[in-house]
């Protein structure tokens, strides 16, 4: 990872902060924000908009992770996760949440830069993954949209097939508007005036 | 995660794998394999096969990681690795390649198991967004393999797209197959048979 990017350090103990701290710096990090506070934290994540975010949690309750988690499901950024303890269910969860490394006992100096680094690579897989099933499922919800469009032309018009997907098509043209758009409308408009 | 599982490690140098072996039976696991033998470990693998896989390479040279990254590849399993040293680009190799943990500097007896318990769940994971992707994008090469199908019989037979489907879903249903098998034919014949 090259540096140049920011990164947001979230812990409230300052001794473990100052060696994930060293850890960047060793490793060319100068954009590095401390924040101690974890009230309003993704407002504050919001605010300082940093590229990769590292909470330290030590030895988290069950709502302070929580509260994590939901930061995490929150903010759609790389985060790596330092606790001292968890157990299966609480890895779990951290996985389901989308934290990109979960580092349990095993914060040290050395190591902040490589679990910086995997956080990166695995967010962007990750990422990747999900926008092209994003992609995969628009695409199949649009097709679908379109072929109930033509099945209401089709049906109230009288026009094949051909005709119902070319009437779409010149009135999306003619309406600077896409082919999916003027489908969702008519669609809509068909269960309004349907009687 | 419970017990019950079995667990290959595969590894040459013998203290650092009985390092891990601890740390597996401390947790529990008692189905633990020991592999020294580098050669051949896809096959060895399938036999074995395993639920999950260690790979513990202490300082691998290019040519060994990008073999365990082939392996990784192949075998579809959840795998954590430990390696003691790795630049950002190995990294990235390794979240490419689908190892789900992916250890730098950090095998030690307590941390064998929340990483292998990482492992698990973050295989899990992406299994299934990959398998939610696939989903997706077979039912929409469906849909249009379908569509296309219909538009061949409504030019070739003058049918209506209404029609159309139905000649395919009963040719479907006399036959046993299933309507996609149909127009799967329907599309591979129109091509032997165009002039």
């Amino acid at each position: 990872m090259s540096s140049g990017i920011s990164i947001l350090v979230i812990d409230d103990n300052k001794i473990r902060a100052s060696i994930i701290e060293e850890g960047l710096r060793d490793a060319g990090h100068d954009e590095v924000i401390l924040v101690h506070q974890m009230d309003g934290l993704v407002r504050q994540i919001a605010d300082i908009n940093p590229d990769v975010i590292v909470i330290d949690l030590e030895n988290p309750n069950r709502d302070q992770l929580e509260h994590m988690f939901q930061v995490s499901r929150t903010v759609h950024r790389p985060i790596a996760m330092f606790v001292d303890k968890a157990d299966s269910l609480s890895i779990e969860a951290a996985v389901d949440a989308g934290v990109s490394a979960y580092v349990v006992d095993g914060l040290k100096r050395e190591r902040v830069k490589p679990i910086l680094d995997m956080a990166v690579s695995r967010f962007r897989a990750f990422s990747k993954l999900a926008q092209e099933l994003e992609d995969a499922r628009t695409e199949l919800a649009d097709r679908k949209s379109i072929d109930r469009a033509k099945g209401i032309l089709m049906k109230s018009k009288g026009l094949s097939e051909q005709e119902a997907y070319e009437l779409l098509r010149r009135t999306a043209m003619n309406q600077s508007r896409k082919i999916i758009d003027v489908a969702q409308s008519l669609i809509i408009a068909s269960g309004l005036l349907a009687d």
